[in-house]
């Protein structure tokens, strides 16, 4: 059976999600990132970058949302959690979701992680007051996509990409992000993906509420 | 025909050499990001993002470099640029590409696009100061892959991923990034790349010098 390692409203989030949506048979495991278990031997056992969300198979170990997130839009075929078509529109979602790792969630990352990149107190209060800017920036570009009215990220079709966005679209509400006043159409999104059952479903497995 | 948006020695080196690995045709068109030209608006039409590379195809653009490097792998299937085997095989090595754009290039993009995330000189010198010793910490994994004497990043089998390690292993002798003397499995694995005759085309086309 598969086994997700994840900690609560962690980007593992979207990996929790997507399993829960793709029916999958799997055993969520939580990670205690506040008392710093995915530092520790037995967790980087499992995954070396001592990072959550981590994906045990029965082929070995995945790491990297977008890759999870991939994989079970890939392995699950009959929940249509990819975008229908060819390996061009499972790349443009991915395009998407690597838009999120790469640049939304590095910009997260230096407000609740901030010492990986700096150390003395001026320096870590001047990366964190730059976030909102940034963020309300590259937001741009994901209103943007829904401006045609699309309920999704790619369009009519639920796919990965979804959970993914509703993560950082949840972080948006985390102190000193900024809020999300300045994208609607990311809040109604949000609203939308809280409808679902598999989403009510994980959330409550993870100890969250709905925003 | 394919259309690639590039700049020399920046991560679109990885997409240029895994295309002329791949035997495609296509045109690579230069973007000259010291001048600006990516945030003008022409460029900002083709990726909105303003980053290269940037992939033209017959069914649209992709962006981000995992993806487009992904895409050639399963589209020039005769090329075997990906593992062989199955879908979870392919996500093991994007799960390696993924730690490269998420993790490594980021560290990088502390040194080269500080400004991206603090202002004052004092943060930005101190922000740069930090990355060589967060680029020999992260580099740790690559190492520990070369350790069995394999070749190439996922084994025996030359993939998309060698490309992409190589920009990154230039770029660790840029100026401020602490140079590679740590890291003697990457050189190894730098100077085999260098051997490669589409590796020199690229090179040359791009107007650089082997390592």
């Amino acid at each position: 059976m598969l086994k997700l390692f994840y900690a609560p409203n962690a980007c593992s989030l979207a990996s929790h999600i997507a399993l829960a949506e793709a029916g999958a048979q799997f055993e969520a495991v939580r990670v205690d990132t506040k008392a710093g278990e995915q530092r520790q031997p037995a967790y980087l056992a499992i995954n070396p970058k001592g990072r959550v969300p981590a994906l045990v198979t029965p082929r070995g170990t995945l790491t990297e949302s977008v890759v999870i997130l991939g994989w079970v839009a890939q392995t699950y075929p009959d929940a249509h959690l990819k975008p229908d078509g060819d390996f061009y529109a499972f790349s443009e979602m991915q395009s998407f979701n690597l838009y999120l790792a790469s640049t939304i969630h590095v910009t997260f990352a230096h407000l609740f992680r901030t010492t990986r990149w700096a150390d003395s107190e001026s320096a870590v209060a001047e990366i964190q007051a730059k976030v909102p800017s940034s963020l309300a920036e590259q937001w741009k570009l994901i209103e943007d996509r829904f401006a045609d009215g699309r309920p999704w990220v790619c369009g009519q079709q639920y796919t990965v990409a979804d959970p993914y966005l509703y993560v950082f679209a949840r972080w948006l509400e985390r102190d000193g992000a900024g809020g999300s006043a300045a994208m609607p159409l990311t809040r109604a999104h949000r609203t939308r993906m809280q409808e679902r059952a598999a989403v009510r479903t994980v959330l409550a497995a993870e100890g969250l509420e709905p925003l």
